[in-house]
């Protein structure tokens, strides 16, 4: 069983019944264990916590790299991560620690301690001598940090590059200089955007006057670009549960929000709807059509403010772009408002049996809910974000009911002066 | 300017007139040319290529890696991409057709050949000699692949282990034999999973009798990711388009595919709302809580469906878990339901003048609503993945436009129903 890879021993763990899930995790050898509580999703790791010793504990912590051993730690009680913490071996409690103090989605938050800094002056001979000590008790490392006398980040070398040059040579002759880094503080998702931008392997991370605090790697940087997009997806339908294993209440109350902000939409349009009593009485047939003219507007809107919060996530436009974005969309939404009010109005015609006048009405309104939805659904978003909340909340239920309010209003006002009119 | 990151000059590149781009990259090196095409978004990339020609741009494909010359050529014209093949490099045009054969999203269409394979009999001391050799024509490796004489993957090592081993040593009894491996037909999504759930940097690519013919490493993983993340997304908003740049009429045509599936949706409740005619004349008020029914309905199925689709695409869920999830959101869906429904029943007493009938037809509406919708949130995402059509499409407008029908003639039954018991 410990020839297994952990992930995959993680997947088995996951599917096992709590109680056997403990006996199976004693029977791993303690730096097996590491691995696959690292593996573990945030659930079952929660449980398989509850049930293990602070002594086994902190046998297990002190063969995990630093940051996930901090992971875990932070996810015990303020009790047992004092407990924990205590009885693991000095040093890697010390690293933990600082490693506690940031924030769980900054740089500091994802980063492990676990690297190989040499100084410049260093020989490349020496720095192989170095190098070789170090694999034998940490993970495997495809960088050396050069730092000078002070630990400053100066430069950074593939470990490859030492077999290649002559044992001689000093690390500050042979390192690359340009190495790109992040500060400490830096959110998460804009240190994933920088590995990406510059197909990085690993990010250095320093602090504010350019000290090599700890390094990313990149299966971090993987779990961070897709936490984020969850993340995102969740915003974008107004929950923010990304959890299966979160309780009924917690989801139930996540979800809410956004339904009981809506569900206020759905109250103004009742009164919209009750202030045009009169023309609903006298043409019953204009009720048909609410469904498909709320729908066109909803989905339309839906659509372009999705483009315009992409956009703005993965960083392809900024505020000097919106009237370039906003046009473009006006063009498409008179495109698509166009052939859809024809279709729908002349459909309008056939079944409202009101001649003429609802299908005038009806596909006048298509086309104008769906230019007001694009409008809409452009510009939300870049005010969203202007106030520095997330663009996403804007994409799913406040544009739709938006949009639902004023495309109604534009109907019902039509359908009011144009049966006055026509008739 | 030769100095600046790659991706750094791609982004000022972005930002100019299409006349100055092409003045301004002739400026450049042909190998900082080939890396700053590399990092081009597709928009600009198409404008500078059709800028280009066949002559300049095979010199710079010569010095590219094979993975990214073959996609810039994949974006050539037909005439074009045999020209500049017969201008490259015989060596690197060869590789370039072998990898275009691979479909643009499996792991043989996003793999590079660019990578050191050796024989499991040779040294180490042989294969540092080998290295020496391979880093001077090609990008940094962290990995040596080992083969047997039939060029059969038989295992991998990190570069760096060369330096602490006996230079005597063979490959074979140093290298690691658990090596994680793809076939060359693998979606690059289920790709990315594995090098996910392993924590790895590169991952060999194998044909079907276990011979190596690539590597893909983490910054193509990550790039796909993204992509998928993104494509998700918009399947979910009913649009396919994810560049920005595409033109009118062919974003218009991708966004009107799903409108024009939820228009019918919308004809489909125009005639259901038809046939209730009789009860809306006699009370008109229904009509005012019509949006507040859609709209919780859309919603809540939204929010049941996505955590279905993205437990799907992410591979939290199979078709074993179906009724513990169902379970699960059912209990949410019943919290959520007697909390709107007792919430706007109540409202709809005093809005809806028809005194306690309407509150009580408005209020079980919204709660069986929000009952149903959870349930077709929940199973349609299932049923779409079971017919091999991408559960994302399920989650938006499909979900909601089956969502508002179902909502409706429950309303409308009820209401007929209770105004004649209750009058």
């Amino acid at each position: 069983m410990n020839r297994l890879h952990p992930a995959d021993i993680a997947d088995i763990l996951r599917n096992l019944e709590p109680e056997k899930r403990k006996l199976f995790f004693d029977s791993l050898k303690p730096e097996v264990g590491a691995k696959v509580l690292a593996e573990l999703d945030p659930l079952s790791e929660a449980e398989l916590l509850e049930e293990l010793g602070s002594s086994q504990l902190s046998k297990i912590l002190n063969v995990m790299p630093s940051d996930d051993a901090a992971d875990v730690i932070a996810d015990l009680s303020q009790e047992k991560q004092d407990k924990v913490l205590q009885l693991m071996d000095e040093e890697e409690s010390a690293d933990v620690k600082e490693l506690l103090k940031y924030p769980e989605e900054s740089a500091g938050g994802i980063m492990t301690t676990d690297f190989l800094a040499l100084d410049e002056n260093i020989s490349a001979g020496g720095a192989i001598d170095s190098l070789r000590k170090y694999v034998q008790k940490a993970p495997p490392t495809f960088f050396i940090y050069v730092v000078d006398n002070e630990k400053n980040l100066k430069g950074v070398l593939p470990t490859h590059n030492l077999i290649i040059v002559s044992p001689q040579k000093k690390l500050k002759e042979i390192m690359d200089e340009e190495v790109i880094s992040v500060p400490l503080d830096m959110d998460q998702e804009k240190v994933a955007q920088i590995v990406a931008k510059y197909n990085l392997t690993v990010i250095p991370v320093v602090n504010n006057i350019n000290k090599l605090a700890g390094i990313i790697t990149s299966d971090d940087i993987i779990d961070v670009i897709k936490e984020e997009a969850e993340e995102d997806i969740y915003h974008m339908v107004g929950s923010d549960e990304q959890e299966l294993g979160n309780s009924v209440f917690r989801i139930a109350r996540g979800r809410l929000f956004w339904l009981i902000v809506t569900l206020f939409g759905g109250i103004f349009a009742c009164t919209i709807l009750r202030s045009f009593r009169l023309t609903l009485e006298k043409v019953v047939a204009l009720v048909f059509f609410i469904p498909v003219i709320m729908n066109m507007a909803g989905n339309v809107g839906i659509q372009s403010s999705t483009v315009v919060v992409r956009s703005l996530a993965t960083s392809n436009i900024n505020f000097s772009k919106i009237w370039k974005v906003l046009f473009k969309e006006i063009k498409i939404a008179v495109l698509i408002g166009l052939i859809c009010g024809l279709g729908v109005g002349t459909i309008a015609i056939f079944l409202g049996g009101q001649g003429l006048t609802l299908g005038v009405v009806v596909g006048i309104s298509i086309f104008a809910a769906i230019l007001v939805a694009t409008l809409t659904g452009t510009v939300v978003p870049f005010i969203f974000k202007r106030f520095k909340i997330d663009p996403a909340f804007a994409s799913g239920p406040i544009v739709t009911t938006v949009d639902d309010i004023i495309a109604l209003s534009i109907y019902f006002m039509l359908a009011t002066f144009l049966f006055r009119v026509m008739g």
